[in-house]
């Protein structure tokens, strides 16, 4: 039996709907016929049910933030959207965000499961800024929403107590590199950005076919790392 | 004042996640600073909760069917998402699938309303399908998921009770003309389309420069009603 990777996505108030949803598409395509699937996915929050940042999304989460703290080992890729930084600052502030945070440092501490062997964090857009906050973005080459560049510089450098040493780079996604446990930090640009993101991510785990499958399901033409974004005429 | 349009984005079970997100995304887009906000977003269905196609994502709407029924002339757009062809086939043949299918004919027949002038119908990937149900797609040129094209032909067929006399085009969104009463018609392709889609409709709407700004903000490359979404090398 194929080893299936279990991806839980972190909901909270304010979160960005495509930050999350875009990986929670891509993550849950439905595999080419006679295919098992390689990926499941969880969502949970401490809050429900909570709404994200835009229109009226309300959600209900399949879990609970203390449910999967508990079975955090269970877990193969946890995939961290983003915010308004201001709402972001706010939450990681007050005490079930820094729930949240700590919750983000257990799971890079953690040693790959072994039936799968592999054990990623997805940042999705200023989900960034919580890696940021717990700590594990020091040293590193590291990316986010356009607009959250300078901020999470900062954020690094105040948690490393000095000049945390990261490399913010304009990119649709990095691969920022391993934690001493082996878990991969993948850092998606802004919004939209996670989807190609999530790509990357399912082409490191289970192959370059699988993800082109889900981005032809999904009509997504995939994105090179350094494909701008800029305004181009239809 | 500026006029706000008013977007009801249907909910339904096993509705695409991306389908609805990525609309609900682009239409509830801050504006720039010191801009007005140019839509409203509300979400609607006749279940609640209820679980989308994708992952665990469950939802509570904003606004019940009857409720948006009932207050119908008030919307000025509407976003009709895919599923999976079967649950759509299964919906639409049950109770609450025909209510669905009827307001989408009954919002086909309101003139645009005075405060706004244009009334837009958008549907995203096999959402075609529930406007092919709902009889408005005959004489018009369509498109929908690309695994779908064939079906939603017949399905219009079927409901014009011969030849529908439409043409499904492999597009990324099509403009599918306007109803007698004025409603203007557009189809996004699969999944992912529905993003570009939504952008043509605020750039209709309200203009090229804030449809960019939108694109800017999620980091969207604008892709052309042509461009292709087959694998290319990252």
């Amino acid at each position: 039996m194929a080893s299936v990777f279990n991806t839980a996505v972190l909901l909270y108030p304010g979160a960005d709907v495509l930050d999350f949803s875009g990986p929670v598409e891509i993550f849950s395509t439905t595999p080419p016929p006679d295919t098992p699937k390689s990926f499941s996915v969880t969502t949970f929050a401490a809050e429900n049910p909570l709404k994200a940042a835009n229109g009226e999304l309300v959600y209900v989460p399949a879990k609970s933030l203390d449910d999967v703290a508990a079975s955090l080992v269970d877990y193969d890729i946890l995939v961290v959207p983003g915010a308004w930084p201001e709402k972001i600052a706010e939450y990681v502030g007050g005490e079930t965000g820094k729930k949240v945070v700590a919750l983000v440092k257990k799971f890079s501490e953690l040693p790959p499961r072994k039936e799968v062997g592999k054990r990623v964090i997805l940042s999705v857009c200023s989900g960034a800024l919580i890696l940021g906050y717990s700590g594990i973005l020091a040293g590193r080459t590291v990316t986010t929403h356009h607009m959250c560049y300078e901020l999470l510089g900062e954020i690094i450098d105040k948690e490393a107590g000095g000049d945390g040493k990261a490399n913010v780079v304009k990119k649709r996604w990095v691969d920022a590199g391993k934690t001493e446990s082996g878990v991969q930090i993948v850092n998606a640009g802004g919004v939209s950005s996670g989807i190609d993101a999530s790509l990357f991510v399912v082409e490191s785990l289970v192959g370059k076919e699988k993800a082109d499958w889900a981005a032809e399901i999904a009509e997504f033409g995939r994105r090179g790392q350094d494909e701008a974004w800029g305004v181009k005429s239809t």
